[in-house]
């Protein structure tokens, strides 16, 4: 099939975007091409402007300016508390939550020696810097389980002074489940991690 | 379409059976009826001896005996701890991690005025007699997250002995799972339940 030039140049870029396979790029471009001309030209800048997009030279999250709304946001900084995340989308689902008060800081990943990626790729130490900075007192280490997972929260423990209060977020049952359909090694956790009701 | 009375009377109740929609149950009659006698026959006796399931007078599992083979095992009672449950599915899904040694009792639901279920309804002086019979020490009360569900706990807590160590399981984070794909109150509750690293 012979498509134009300036449809299957969008065709070719929407099909590099993961989950979007031939025939929805192409859909895709279809619909777009009957936009006004104003949607296009917006669009077009909105993708152009994705460029500029920084990362908050504090925390790490996605941010419009050097500095996110968080990390400038001072009463953030009263509970004098960091949970520690490893990627944007995870703060992103905790802020949706709204009950968490304190600042960020994104990991980007998580220890995985055989990938290369070890504390100084992480940059653990400027996490050490801005506990210091800021005077923090707990850490939440919010990194989900999984071996990698459970070794950096463990090197993050002992690059921390002991002085300081650090907790791994709870695991167990999640809201909503049942004990039926969980596997067993969430229910080990779950009767493990049990709680005292008074 | 005209089918044999036999295939006919099968085919009739497999579609009784939840989730066996009428052809699925057409295609199992048409198998079943090309399997060797002796396997029809133990087929049949098998579906016979189930009206001979009994409960465990004791906590109420399913059990071929009176007494449920976890009931009298002698060794479960040295932990003096009872785990409470809603059905014996999620009994089984305790038992199957291996991780638990001690008696169980199972309610067959929970608190729900509106059906009409109340503590009646759950036996629940049935619990607190075996708590004494057995001197139970532990109570764990691994009860689903829900409205019904926390309210049967709470009601349970005050009817047993407040020397009783009673405690709910864990809720958080499920094992494998992913910050980005949880629900806003499970991440709540993981962030309450955070656990100190040392």
């Amino acid at each position: 099939m012979h498509l134009p030039e300036k449809i299957e140049a969008v065709v070719d870029y929407l099909g590099k975007i993961p989950g979007v396979g031939p025939k929805s790029a192409l859909r895709y471009a279809l619909i777009l091409s009957r936009w006004q001309d104003e949607q296009m030209d917006s669009f077009s800048h909105a993708i152009a402007q994705l460029k500029e997009l920084e990362l908050c030279s504090e925390c790490g999250i996605f941010s419009d300016h050097m500095t996110c709304h968080i990390c400038s946001d001072t009463n953030r900084y009263e509970a004098k508390t960091l949970c520690v995340v490893e990627n944007v989308t995870d703060c992103w689902a905790i802020e949706k939550g709204k009950s968490y008060n304190g600042i960020y800081h994104i990991l980007g990943g998580v220890l995985n020696p055989l990938l290369g990626i070890g504390p100084r790729e992480l940059k653990l130490d400027k996490l050490v810097d801005r506990c210091r900075k800021h005077s923090i007192e707990n850490i939440i280490l919010a990194i989900n389980p999984s071996v990698e997972g459970d070794a950096t929260c463990s090197f993050i423990r002992q690059e921390l002074p002991s002085s300081m209060n650090v907790e791994r977020i709870g695991f167990g049952m999640p809201m909503g489940g049942s004990l039926e359909f969980l596997d067993s090694l969430t229910i080990a956790k779950a009767l493990e991690n049990r709680k005292r009701m008074d």
